[in-house]
């Protein structure tokens, strides 16, 4: 089998894909298709693994009663961290959308298996982290794939993972890597949400390459 | 300005990059453009990032004495994960060949600067480790930019972090996240490296979807 020919021409669109990817958190509550939804977790199959363990399982929260529940989860989340912040910032904190959780039509959490024993612990004896890592590569792919097929991601962090395991009943070993809102986006962008709706100014801070 | 319309052509054209991406151990020795370098990073800095906190420093390693200690922390770690199988299984793991730091005409170290301070926290108070899975989505866009243009990259895990660390001289706040080789791969596969030298068999698990 020979490899593809990507070429400049591709280079270019995989980029404005980068650029147009975002994380998004309003969403229309339009169903998915179940064939794109389908081709999203296959790209998230093929994403890298640390000794080609693929630790990833993929959930999907269809059931109401535990969509409300980490939505609840959400809730307390945020009003803790808004709590946080004092003043003007707390008023900024608190007018901020940072999730589409009641909109969004798809839930998908991606949970790490510690127990996988795919690729026999090959590689992760001195950075063990890299087995949670590898699914983090999942979502990425996941979410790549997901907007070139012009849907929507939103990464929630705000949430407590012990709670939102427990709401989901999984197997012990797997442990929270991410929870994902997946839907047709209500709006697109090439710049990041926090920075329009002047939480943050832009910041060139990491662009840079270090020598050594 | 309008999103780009990302058609099914495209879309199949990326799954075929998902593909083809793969862990890349065997490089050829011939320098890398610096412009398609640049370009792989600037992919790395359009990833998401918690809170938008962007906390990822590349640091590209060209002195030969960092680069051979590099190596050095490989082999020793490298002969102790060997010492941990037994038997046949040993002599198989031995036989791998794991990483291709010494023909990679370009490492690269990914951190997680833990003292960032843009995003002002946002997004990480319950679920702190999303600053280091920041880093791996970069690292995942990186991958992908490179493949895009006939570079092949490698993740060496099979290193002491603490060790390439100080190596590496970088700030107490920078944590390492991943270890890359860059060049232009001798041979290229759709398969898993693991899998096509007998490690392991191919295992669908993780391409299932779990309901809740």
């Amino acid at each position: 089998m020979d490899p593809p020919d990507f070429d400049d021409a591709f280079a270019a669109r995989l980029d404005a894909l980068f650029a147009w990817r975002r994380d998004v958190r309003r969403f229309r509550t339009t169903p998915l298709d179940e064939d794109a939804l389908r081709a999203c977790l296959a790209a998230a199959h093929r994403a890298p693994s640390v000794g080609n363990s693929r630790p990833w399982r993929f959930v999907r929260i269809s059931d109401p009663a535990r969509r409300d529940a980490v939505v609840a989860s959400f809730a307390r989340c945020n009003a803790q961290a808004a709590a946080a912040y004092a003043g003007e910032r707390a008023a900024r904190y608190r007018a901020l959308k940072l999730a589409g959780l009641k909109e969004a039509p798809v839930h998908l959490a991606a949970f790490c298996d510690g127990d996988t024993a795919a690729g026999l612990g090959l590689g992760r004896a001195t950075m063990p982290e890299t087995l949670a890592y590898s699914v983090v590569g999942a979502v990425q792919c996941l979410w790549l794939a997901a907007r070139a097929r012009g849907i929507g991601v939103g990464w929630v962090s705000i949430l407590d993972p012990a709670a939102v395991t427990e709401i989901l009943a999984v197997p012990q070993s797997w442990r929270l890597v991410a929870y994902l809102c997946l839907g047709l986006p209500q709006e697109e962008h090439p710049d990041p949400e926090l920075e329009r709706h002047g939480w943050q100014p832009e910041d060139r801070r990491g662009a840079e390459l270090y020598e050594r």
